[in-house]
């Protein structure tokens, strides 16, 4: 036994959570997990789950649930995912994608400030491809003027970048809280603030936050976010996403996709559109009931284990993730394209070398599981109520030994 | 025993797809749904399936799966509802709700149309509520006006009512194969002809048609379409819809929405956004697989089944409901306002009367499942896999019993 899988070992028997790891499939021939940031394990609760839900309230009670529980889903479950983002009940719904909803809000805020002059939207050059296409595609269509900033690679967006960036042009400043690639948190507080006091809205993307870091949406006075619920919230492949809308800008704001769910009285059908009141106006199409029955009891567990423990562990991981980088990675020539420990790490690391596109099929075929982002990197994500410290041991160790090889 | 019920005996013995009813969950209290036209039952193969798919090809493979299968899903069962909607392969995608796709289908269209001076968009003012709001953002965006066709809501939009609407103008004509209130079907064929002979483009809706009546898609040169797979096609509460757009429109049509999974390369993730070449682009965000396994399982039904015998059994439910109707509830006041029996008619119903908000809440305690639609409409949908005549007759009967009580 290594020095590292004794620490591993150690790590894992201390663990407050390790507990929950057992509550999810761990099944085949996966030996290492390290893509829950891409996409969260399942639980082992879910098939009987989805028998429940199929044979009682969808097959029982049938179009009846929809009276009963379902048109309330999209905010009863918004309000659960809202309170692990820091956000208080009535400012979440669930539906659409996550790309449908970046659409749908940053068009609402896009629309509301080309009324006061404002047509520049702030981005960064690498943020998520969703984030930067859908900014491309609105600022074509609305006469807009895009301000990119160019952001490290290896790091994020700084607060000075915002500030010098934003200005009276402004409509719009859209973000990711955690970066994709490097896993940079950006300062959520100070880049708020900043935002406002140019006058600009701000659009926070949580997808590689929810779950797995407090982001405290209400706390910062964040106009807008959108998450994901299939990565740290293990909602199934292509689960749909949440959008945050902060209570005073709900009537202040418009989304363009008018469908029968976003209007005032939803069954009244009548002959011209009037958005809902509230954050109603926000939905468009059916909410897509059946398909969050995963990520509800996901967001069961995070809520009785409490996003603050989830963190703790998942800094606790990726500092572990770290040590065994450098013991098996680093020294073949590897280079570490993450912040170092510390307020601006999230939940995943990114290491590169130009050998890693062959290198991650060869882990994929012992079951080591991370993912390649083109061109050289392999991110290690770190799902901290799914992964043991004794993974990570074992999938730094395989990647080390696969680079090894494909150095020969 | 009633003349009726021993002719539905009579009909449920001679049914040759009587021993598909079974195949779905018929549990609960439910003495007759007659509304698998709002949400079709699940079949009692999903708990397993979705099993299946929970421990096997998301929890086993995990991320795998994607390169293995999911990111093709959005196609290939686009392609098998295709087979069933009457369009070739390479045509149909899987992924986001009805009313999203409108948005994006119609603004492909009238965004291309445009460009040739075009601005008019043709839709009935009984057109269902998210087909009409769309219609209403996307003009107000576009600056685009709208002619209305005035419906007749017993029946539905008539060939001459839009070769009186078109004209050099119009860019877009927007409706509904199957009318949501009075089952009327619309003239696919003539109607397509007359907009193309004006030089406009149509958008079909097949929410109230896919999966239950053949619609020829390719056959009447349809340009575009989208439907619903929660209806007859069973697929869960939210399930996500389908779009179709015709082969030699991809190149020449860009919908708004621009995500990663509309780009031409997913994974190269560059710096700007390139549409895919072919269908592709007309997706956006993370394809909804696990929102998809109870879709693809009726999909394999009908597919086995075939349509047209599907469409058979929905023309004799619908007849035998016609009668049972007469017999019980048009004597008492009700009006049926629906299509008479002929290729105008769907596979619902809908009767009128005052009462009827609160004998359908009656009904519905006595496990009686129609659909009340304000301001006086009870739909009987016709399921034909999952129907009975006998639970037509039952639930007609119970129709009758409960309006008499109301009128005492």
């Amino acid at each position: 036994m290594t020095d590292l899988a004794r620490r591993a070992a150690e790590l894992d028997a201390a663990d407050p959570l390790a507990e929950h790891v057992d509550r999810f499939v761990r099944g085949g021939d996966v030996v290492a997990y390290l893509d829950g940031n891409s996409l969260g394990r399942p639980l082992r609760s879910l098939p009987q789950r989805y028998g429940d839900f199929i044979e009682r309230d969808w097959g029982e009670r049938l179009i009846r649930s929809w009276d009963e529980q379902w048109m309330r889903r999209p905010f009863d479950l918004g309000d659960r995912i809202g309170a692990l983002v820091g956000a208080g009940p009535g400012q979440v719904f669930v539906g659409d994608s996550t790309t449908v909803l970046l659409y749908k809000l940053a068009r609402a805020a896009v629309d509301a400030q080309a009324e006061r002059g404002r047509t520049e939207i702030v981005i960064d050059e690498d943020n998520f491809p969703s984030d930067r296409f859908i900014v491309e595609g609105i600022a074509a269509e609305r006469g807009c003027t895009i301000r990119w900033i160019e952001a490290d690679p290896a790091g994020g967006v700084s607060l000075e970048q915002v500030e010098e960036a934003v200005g009276e042009r402004t409509a719009l400043v859209l973000l990711s809280h955690v970066a994709y690639r490097s896993g940079f948190v950006a300062d959520v507080a100070g880049i708020t603030r900043a935002a406002h006091d140019a006058g600009a809205l701000v659009l926070w993307d949580l997808c590689h936050s929810a779950g797995v870091i407090p982001v405290g949406l209400d706390e910062h006075g964040v106009d807008l976010a959108v998450g994901c619920s299939y990565k740290y919230l293990n909602g199934g492949p292509g689960a749909p996403a949440f959008g945050y809308v902060r209570s005073d800008l709900h009537e202040r704001l418009a989304q363009p996709i008018q469908g029968w769910m976003g209007a005032a009285d939803v069954f009244a059908m009548g002959p011209r559109f009037e958005p809902a009141a509230g954050l109603g106006r926000f939905l468009s199409g059916t909410p897509p009931v059946l398909a969050t029955v995963a990520l509800e009891a996901m967001v069961e567990l995070v809520e009785s284990v409490g996003i603050d423990a989830v963190r703790a562990k998942s800094i606790a991981l990726t500092d572990f993730a770290e040590a065994a980088l450098a013991e098996h990675v680093l020294p073949l020539g590897a280079r570490l394209a993450s912040p170092p420990a510390g307020p601006h790490r999230g939940s995943h690391l990114t290491v590169t070398h130009p050998s890693f596109r062959e290198v991650n099929a060869r882990l994929w075929e012992r079951g080591v599981i991370g993912d390649f982002r083109a061109p050289d990197g392999i991110r290690i994500g770190l799902s901290p109520l799914s992964t043991t410290f004794a993974e990570v041991d074992v999938g730094v160790a395989a990647l080390g030994e696969e680079l090894r090889r494909a150095l020969r």
